[in-house]
């Protein structure tokens, strides 16, 4: 099975990292480090291989993907000597980046319309079987509700009329789908969180995911988190503070934006644990960390007999290396999902996430048990 | 179901703190935070209620049990008016404390019949269904091999020749068994894992568990491996640091006694991961730290492309409080298991230690379903 | 030389923790550790002994001091079984503490003279030879600029004219020189900090210090930048996190009370360097952590030839055990230099601030040679 | 004034960044980050400019340095593109690195001719003004005390008659000083510390300093602890451990070396607090840490009315790139004072070391302005 990949955002560091990662794996120059879905779980799922992707994508900004690999390279993010070397692979998945953006008098529903075209076209140039599209785009702030966003009638109403009612991810969302593509939600956007959207993804028989990779300071509490309610220690607070720099350090930047991003972040411990905790998350913009991000969190519980004691840790990750074999194990797990039928949410891929559809469970190993049943259970079933 | 608790260090730190914990609960003077058999899990297995226990023990020094409840209110062990409330109830207890040690020309025959019938004479004068025996006496060194641990009959042998061949913490199980009693070894010490005993407790049809209590680094240890392992984010070394007072601090300050301990600290992560990782473990003795320890652990791992990240912890525990709970819990769950006729190691109780008999199993969340199913499978059985 | 000491806000925690300590240490109860001024470097300075202190103060709240000092006791604060011991001697304090806030119907120029009234009272009753007044009372927002600030003429013309133009700490501020008392502010509220109270203090021959004690964070990062500058390690950010519970912590919850905290704990870091930083610095509420404060601090730096490295460091800190015995130095410090005829602000006594009148000198190190020889000089001086 | 810097394992990773970093300063390929000697208060000290240094040295392995500086772009302690570009500069330097190692059937008197013979072809040859040997080979473990350590008579003696006196260290500080050359010894080892030494320094007029660069932990430790010094909280213990890779990690996973680190590691604290504290310090080998270190230190303290307190740090460093600039400012320095006629130990540049020769002040700042001061005094003196 041959499959499309199309990352909104494809000039940023996740997708960059993604598509010069696979690249270099499938050129036998690196190793599957960090891949979840090249463990041997995996393997009698029928999971399209990675030496079978085209990549494609959207961006609304102009800086070829090879630019933007040789900066990965210096920061340290990817091997130095790799984008050098992939200079002509990546100038041709550059060459199959759209321009995303709204353009001048464009209706949303005549944009919607372009995007589809763009992912159509991808999907017949490049004669791959079936086409996922993966967000990576920039952080929105949280969306304004619409009443459009109630039903699928409603929504193509509206846009009918030449209304404006989808934030950009969802538009994106609304056109991956349009083109008979399964879409993920790798960030906290509203992308297909909406009535009207999981309608349209139901009634086209398509599978979506989301929200927000799970690749830091949220992935080791959704791991700690578990142990202090299995052992009974009552969690009193749980404050994190988060620094990074690079694109998504200046997105974040804007306090609007970062809302959408700490309140995904805050959910998971009070929701493991199942009482409420003081547990208030910071992220800080300082631009001298780069692509790099450290978590600092504390966490004050209450023992036996009332006994207090604390845990603190820091994560010093690098960002877009942690997130970019997500996105690969993902189109590889979504393009599963559409060719054995799925379609709406799939809870099944929480593991993957700060906010999973579908699915208020957080506990990373409970996840990794779900993920690994389903993708059992589609070894089973038709290719 | 009455149960007796003889606890072997019965005038230490965990014991003490266990004593005052189940003495305060029954009085409704502290809540059941800690205590892992109290969540809804546990209520269907048919454990004996904490309020049905009676405890006495062996230790080898004098000082009484009040005076040591008292230090430890001193210290934020246990609330500190509690000891003066439970002041009677604790001379009670410790008037059922038997001196451990072996006496002035006794051989190790006559030393372990003595224990055995001070264990079976508490079960008669308290009236107990059932005797459990945990070691939770200072840890020992590695104990050296010897052939009459081989088997049962080797070792009968070789005792009833008036030879000395067991190690402290397996004369101790060798008396439990003897009288009756499952045995837990709380301890990193030997206790019952020799050929030989193992041959007893099945031939007398009792269970027996450990090995060392699982409180602080080693559970956090275990709950972070698996979220290396299961992302594939591939850890290259895994250093821990523990500083700590008290008396246990004073007997790890032992070099030979601090081995056993760091033996049984090291073997999780490379057991977990599946691969060798660098991964040295210190134990410092700081008598300023008291009966609290703080343990630094700095994890070094290698991402997608060879990214190297690291994550670091410092936890701030106060050990008694954390291992007094679950020395709680596996006494209720060693008197049912013994009540259900289980024998022989219990490699369900994994949950509880960091160096688990008959299993090789660490991973926490792994664990605790294990411990969850074995418990619903108690309950279908007769009680 | 007998001493009042009078205390704006004397029921708050770092108020009580200093009387309680004073009457602890003069009663032999307590060691003299964490007062700077009992070490030998300042024995020949004339100094007043705290055992010839005499405590009063303002509070708006009635909470009576003995109860508070209990409550400390019971948060690890202040020794257990002090306060019960003290409580005769705490009643004595509580009577002599005043209602600070304004009454119904007063204008300030009235509550300041009321205020004023109260010390002088004080001074009389207990027969000491001179007042100093300290600020330790909730810190306030940052004040709104006034023409009235301006000059003492200014100022006195609008009270006159039944104006409001103070905040209430330069409200006490007034009061006090007014009553011929010293006054230090140990908040980072405005007091004595305006052009017409520095008239004031200069026209009646009284000194002043301050602002916002410096006992956690920033005494760290005076102690750590300037290892940097030494060094020529070149800082690129120094990010603060700071949690905290209990008045303090509640206080600094409301985001304006909480910038004049920021905004006093920003300044140190660029000051020392030289150059400008990226230095957020964060403060939450967390109110399990009581009476405890702890800092997170990541410091970014580049070495020889560009290399990047970090430090980080945690301080925990109970910050009334920290504050307290500075006040009762500054205290010391401040009769001395009024006694010695200073007048106007005190820059030598920078030690002790965050935001140092009168200086820019932050260097802990070089604060405190500043501070012994100013100390030194005072042994010369009449007493 | 040209000088020579004769470098004691120049083949070292702290050797080659040293060369590299002083060969691209000259070119303007990188600036003077972390050179304590280019900021302001050294500008009229008349000290050598680095310019003007040319670099030979000893050393056992034959691995060329330009492959050395290779391996250290790799691992990121110098840039990456550096040592191509300087690899013909770092070619000519290598063939002045001269074999250090004791030759089959050599006694020692004669090793020692040989290598000063070294030192005095490479002045003439290469026509400095002076040399300035600085020891930057691997670690020794402690020295054997011998006889003839006590006196230069009893030293030559010894040496004459063939005999095997002197460790490896001290033998090169015997050679360079035959040589008349300043010694510096930025290693643990015994060097110039023997009282045969010392004398031979005062008699040949040249100066002699060290011992051991402090790069990292103990740099913050002489830091932080004038700050509980002067701030009057008793320290109860300072626990620190280090985790390091690379040649000096490998050296130091030999116990005995590692011992002559610790020791000196060790010192500064009690020294400056003035009196004992419990304080381990643990070095492990992490080979996966390369040339970079991380530190974790713990620190329990006493407050006011006895209130304990902890402050924790992380160090994490690049080794080589701390000590590389201070090994250039040494050899500036022990330049200059060599030239001003200053002879025997010169403890006004203990701001550099751990274990600063004829001085028992750790206190950093102190150093530092001890070694303005100094410089200063310099300044005056005849070029
Ligand atoms: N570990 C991680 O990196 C991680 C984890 C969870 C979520 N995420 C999310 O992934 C996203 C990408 O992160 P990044 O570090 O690559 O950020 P980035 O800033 O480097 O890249 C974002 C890209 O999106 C593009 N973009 C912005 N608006 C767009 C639009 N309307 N249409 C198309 N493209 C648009 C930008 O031009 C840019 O190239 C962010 O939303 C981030 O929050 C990242
Ligand atoms: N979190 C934890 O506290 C924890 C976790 C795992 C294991 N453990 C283990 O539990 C044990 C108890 O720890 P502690 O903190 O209570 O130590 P402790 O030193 O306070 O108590 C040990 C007790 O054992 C007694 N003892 C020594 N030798 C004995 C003998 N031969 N017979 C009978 N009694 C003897 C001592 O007199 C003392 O009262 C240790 O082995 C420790 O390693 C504790
Ligand atoms: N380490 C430290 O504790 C530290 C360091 C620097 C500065 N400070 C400052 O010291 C002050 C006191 O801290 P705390 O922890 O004792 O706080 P707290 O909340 O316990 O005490 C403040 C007291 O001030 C009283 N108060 C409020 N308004 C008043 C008014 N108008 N007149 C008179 N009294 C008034 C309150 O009733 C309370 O009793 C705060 O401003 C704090 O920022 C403390
Ligand atoms: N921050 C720091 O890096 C730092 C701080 C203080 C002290 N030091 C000390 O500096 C020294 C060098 O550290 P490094 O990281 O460069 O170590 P390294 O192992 O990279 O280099 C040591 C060099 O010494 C050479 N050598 C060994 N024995 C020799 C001999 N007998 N004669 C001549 N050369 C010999 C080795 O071949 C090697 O090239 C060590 O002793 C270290 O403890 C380093
Ligand atoms: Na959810
Ligand atoms: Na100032």
């Amino acid at each position: 099975m041959s499959t499309g990949l199309w990352l909104v955002g494809a000039r940023g560091s996740v997708a960059t990292t993604a598509v010069v990662g696979a690249l270099a794996v499938r050129a036998g120059l690196a190793a599957r480090n960090g891949l979840v879905t090249e463990s041997p779980a995996f393997a009698e799922a029928g999971l399209p291989p990675l030496e079978g992707f085209v990549f494609g994508g959207h961006d609304v900004t102009a800086m070829p993907l090879a630019k933007r690999a040789e900066a990965l390279g210096q920061a340290g993010v990817v091997p130095r000597h790799l984008p050098a070397v992939l200079a002509d692979e990546l100038d041709q998945v550059d060459a199959r980046i759209r321009p995303g953006g709204r353009q001048e008098g464009e209706t949303q529903a005549e944009h919607a319309a372009r995007l589809a075209a763009d992912i159509r076209s991808f999907a017949q140039a490049s004669g791959v079987d079936r086409v996922v599209v993966v967000n990576v785009a920039s952080t929105e702030p949280p969306a304004e509700p619409h009443p459009a966003h109630a039903s699928l009638d409603a929504l193509e109403t509206a846009l009918e009329q030449g209304a404006t009612v989808l934030p950009t991810s969802s538009l994106y969302a609304y056109a991956a789908l349009q083109a008979g593509s399964a879409f993920v939600d790798f960030t906290p956007s509203t992308g297909a969180r909406l009535p009207a959207l999981d309608e349209l993804a139901r009634r086209e028989r398509l599978p979506y995911a989301g929200s927000d990779g799970k690749t830091g300071e949220t992935l080791v509490k959704s791991t700690l988190a578990p142990m202090f309610q299995t052992r009974e220690l009552h969690v009193q607070s749980w404050v994190g503070m988060n620094i990074l720099g690079g694109g998504d350090g200046a997105t974040l930047a804007d306090p609007h934006a970062s809302l959408s991003k700490t309140r995904s972040k805050g959910r998971s411990v009070a929701e493991t644990l199942g009482y409420e905790v003081v547990a208030p998350v910071h992220i800080d913009n300082v631009p001298d960390m780069g692509e790099w991000k450290t978590a600092w969190d504390h966490i004050a519980f209450e023992g036996f007999l009332g006994v207090r004691m604390t845990m603190q840790f820091t994560w010093q990750g690098c960002d877009s290396a942690l997130a970019a074999p997500l996105v690969l194990d993902l189109a590889r797990l979504a393009a599963r999902a559409a060719q054995a039928g799925e379609s709406g949410p799939l809870p099944a891929l929480g593991f993957f996430f700060k906010d999973p559809v579908a699915s208020s469970e957080h506990r990373l190993a409970t996840q990794y048990d779900v993920l690994v049943a389903w993708a059992r259970d589609l070894a089973g079933r038709s290719a």
